[in-house]
């Protein structure tokens, strides 16, 4: 159940259809996951969304595209969002995540969640020594 | 102001003592941060949250160092976490983060909040492609 | 699947029935959703809830009733309500929420999101210029 | 620095001072704590919060006092708000908390963060055994 | 103390000087908020983030300029993002919120996360009507 | 559906086996629920979660053992984990909890869930008398 189902023609808007293609081209791949498609009801947000996704996630950078997964897989589960840890857990082990690395992060996830709350229950003050201003000026 | 302030002699309590040594030893510096300090009234408590964070965090495994950290970070600002937030960036950068580094994963923390927020609003159903169920068994 | 089941005759108890005959006659209708079935169990929890719903939400006031649901959806986003997004999406859309609308709540929504989260990992400090104290004293 | 400035003249507003004695007879003390100064700006919101705080948490009930300020310090260190962490934890004190309960409360909100996030990393199913239905009708 | 401090020839990078001419131009006025300094270490981090918040937040749409700043105050609240609190609830005043919508806007939020929690606790079931389904298709 | 799939093997590890002998004899059953099963992939997360849960939670201490599930429930709850909050109400109802005081443990965390929000929201100061600095230096 969600709170909108995007209609069978989708594609017949342009700018849709441009986006889907766009998606399609990049992945190499005729498979639209959910996410877009539920997405697509309003082009202007989809239009804003899909390049971003690419930019961020999908192009070569200083971070490997598996880290870049793990990170989104973390942010996910803080959030607690079904969906996206749905989705990028399958796409990090589309792009090689082991289980002993797949345990690893969980277990890195697991201890940040207590130390998280542990550091907000004592409002523990921040050091000095992590003060960047001391570092940049 | 925190909710709790730690008393002078912590090291007075042996327990306490033996974990901040090997917080020190492990480390190869006197530098004991706050986080332990404020704990150290609950020695048990203590016990049970350094070991885990050498552990997990600490020592070699088939994720690197850096990427630990980042990973983190990600957490540790979902759950809006101040004071994590600047030790693990702290510690990000003396593992080596490049500003480079520090912007990406920023972009990707941001992106997923956003994606994570929109799938959330839409209930977008997960796609059977994303399931495990149909890999494992 | 849920924590408490209701019973079959929840309004055999009368504080029960006065909260939903309130609940049908403001409502101008004979349903009654699932969040006053489930909160029947403790009848002063029920008491304490509805009215305040009523006050807040249903009573004409200075914030015309379809913005105040879509205050109502970006906060059960941001808290992750399942039950509470989908009823106060049905809702915004009972009092007129246009395709048009609820696209561009959610892209608020997930601006929000993304910038919360750049904020807050950079720990951005605030400005003077929003500090109420220099406008109201 | 906060959003919003109380007037110095707070209780020039009948409604305000109700409020206020209220709480002042409640409680045995002239002391008013900030965020009662702050929610006074909007009467109806003061009163619609001081006597629900009263009910819930000031008057005898099925759960003692203290557990209440720890139930009520556990959610707000997992909402991250600092003002409740504070004003609760002072509270339990008051109440009677000693250093190895609050230390156990620690350890029970840090073990609940790091459990939490494994269930929702890994989207654990939920055991049929755990279903109210089950047990009710 | 913030996690990155902005160095002081911040416009000497050409694509930062870009958006932050666009930014007191759209604006008209020389005040640059911290936000936009913090994220200027990273161009194409900034080159991302404020053209959506011109797009989405300042441009006319079908959702009134007051009632944006309200949902994301909103968001800002639930997500827990301090300087995003202060920045909006600045900026729904710049755009004519009064005290009493401000009080009333503090009255939903308020509740919601009230409902937000007791649906979440009880995992209360979505009704049918609500599902969107049933409308669309 | 889950991000992973236990199989059916598990106990041929006999680091996982070990667990569950431990499990099923402190509790004296035979049944081991989900949790413990999705996380045995990785014995090494396995044998650092069980292990911290029967310490905190399952052996006696200074906070009665209904007490520790409600303050279990309330973070899980505030977390939005739906596995932990089904697991530690059927726990808490197993060790006595009464409607009653689940109808007043739900008031206390739909309370918190209210107020939380409202501090966040006027970033309300924190009092001095709250200062833990005060009491004990």
């Amino acid at each position: 159940m969600s709170t909108q189902v995007p209609t069978d023609d989708l594609e017949s808007d342009p700018r849709v259809k441009a986006v889907f293609d766009d998606i399609r081209a990049f992945r190499g791949t005729d498979f639209i996951n959910n996410m877009w498609l539920w997405l697509a009801f309003d082009p202007a947000l989809l239009e804003r969304t899909w390049p971003e996704v690419k930019e961020v996630v999908g192009k070569p950078s200083s971070i490997d595209p598996l880290t870049k997964e793990m990170i989104y897989i973390a942010v996910s589960v803080a959030n607690n969002c079904t969906y996206c840890v749905h989705s990028h857990t399958a796409a990090a082990r589309a792009k090689g995540m082991t289980q002993e690395q797949y345990g690893e992060l969980l277990a890195i996830i697991g201890l940040a969640g207590k130390t998280n709350q542990l550091a907000t229950a004592l409002q523990v003050p921040v050091d000095d020594a992590f003060d960047a201003s001391r570092r940049n000026r």
